[in-house]
């Protein structure tokens, strides 16, 4: 299985005190426009691949959907996610996303929200995904975006005019990265932008988007300190619709 | 009309001079890739955008192409194309592609090599491209990878260990990039791969391969100086379907 660093006490606390933790969807900044990419879920069963502490769940009950399926791996935020309630519309189950198994043509929408680049075998859990959707299903999911999990040292630099630059190396080479984010060792994989699409497109997915996030200008403004996102952006969105 | 960069006489000396220009394909190290993504060309009514010294078109010629038609801007390139033969199944015509008008449902493949990121009103030659093609046909073309257009200072860096980097910035600022390759001030547009992927998505294709372009290892070993183009790739290569 992938490392699970939602459950070391470290990472956790540091997680936990994220603006996306305490303020939820309205904290994370790409949210509006990955919010655009998501079909209409009123009426529709819904999974939730890396639920975290249930945020979308919530969110996707209160739009309507019938019936929401959070999964994650770690205790912690499971425990977290049922005690703000919800059911019996969700149902929060703990679950590895290596090997995971589902039902056959249960769901309209398969999301998942910065979690798909701690999977090892994430081409299996596509598979799954594609499985587990109906025909005409959406699979809308964030991840961070290759060029900021490729480097071998990723960290700002700056060009001679001291514009920050981020510098990209090692693209090619997928595998495991280790970082220091929250705590030390955590382990990302690191897949191109060609691998996620290709991926998608063979298991049976037409691309409907691609969104390379970066924050708008609005958004900078009020925060200048997100400026650098703009450089290089930090997340990929893909929306993709199963192939009916 | 966009600048015409390959009847500057300086540039183009210098581009007759690379090995894509004196080989051919043979001489593109990105070529093995580029053809693998091609549909079965034999008896195909095949359009090659950007087509400079005609080599693809040749080659399509020789595949069992029934016909080919290349277009170019510069008329250098063309003079030479057309005293290399190759009618009356090759037609060669100047054409800025910029604005361009092409006969409806006609082409079985529409190709183009390294030629669209100096395009400027690209949506508009996307739909064109899409509109000249018949339903199911195939659009293969290849550009400079967003990752090699961004940088306000494009050369490479190093890390602290002394590997080369590419120092990404200004990714999700579109536009024109001036440079200086083979002569000054040459003027390439950067555009994302989000916005490459959702054009073409948006007018009516289905992305069917993406390739991020890097040298092979074996490419590596024989050529040492081409390591670096693994850090970062130099090439994007796109496949993509007309819906039926």
């Amino acid at each position: 299985m992938a490392q699970n660093i939602y459950d070391n006490a470290e990472f956790f606390a540091g997680y936990s005190r994220l603006p996306r933790s305490v303020q939820g969807l309205d904290g994370a900044p790409e949210w509006p426009v990955l919010r655009a990419l998501l079909p209409d879920v009123r009426g529709a069963n819904v999974l939730d691949l890396g639920c975290g502490f249930g945020w979308f769940c919530r969110w996707a009950k209160e739009a309507g959907a019938a019936q929401v399926t959070g999964m994650d791996v770690s205790e912690n935020m499971l425990a977290r996610a049922r005690a703000e309630g919800g059911a019996p519309v969700i149902t929060y189950f703990k679950a590895d996303m290596e090997g995971l198994s589902l039902r056959e043509a249960a769901f309209n929408l398969v999301y998942s929200s910065l979690a798909l680049h701690y999977v090892e075998k994430l081409d299996a859990l596509v598979r799954e995904a594609h499985k587990a959707l109906k025909g005409g299903g959406a699979l809308v999911v964030s991840v961070e975006h290759p060029m900021m999990t490729a480097p071998a040292h990723a960290a700002w630099s700056s060009d001679p005019d001291g514009r920050k630059t981020w510098p990209v190396s090692c693209y090619l080479e997928e595998g495991p990265r280790k970082t220091d984010w929250l705590a030390k060792g955590v382990i990302k994989q690191h897949r191109t932008m060609a691998t996620y699409l290709n991926m998608l497109v063979r298991r049976g997915f037409d691309i409907t988007h691609v969104e390379e996030w970066g924050p708008t200008l609005e958004q900078v403004a009020e925060r200048p300190d997100f400026a650098p996102e703009r450089e290089r952006p930090p997340f990929l969105l893909l929306a993709a619709r199963k192939r009916a």
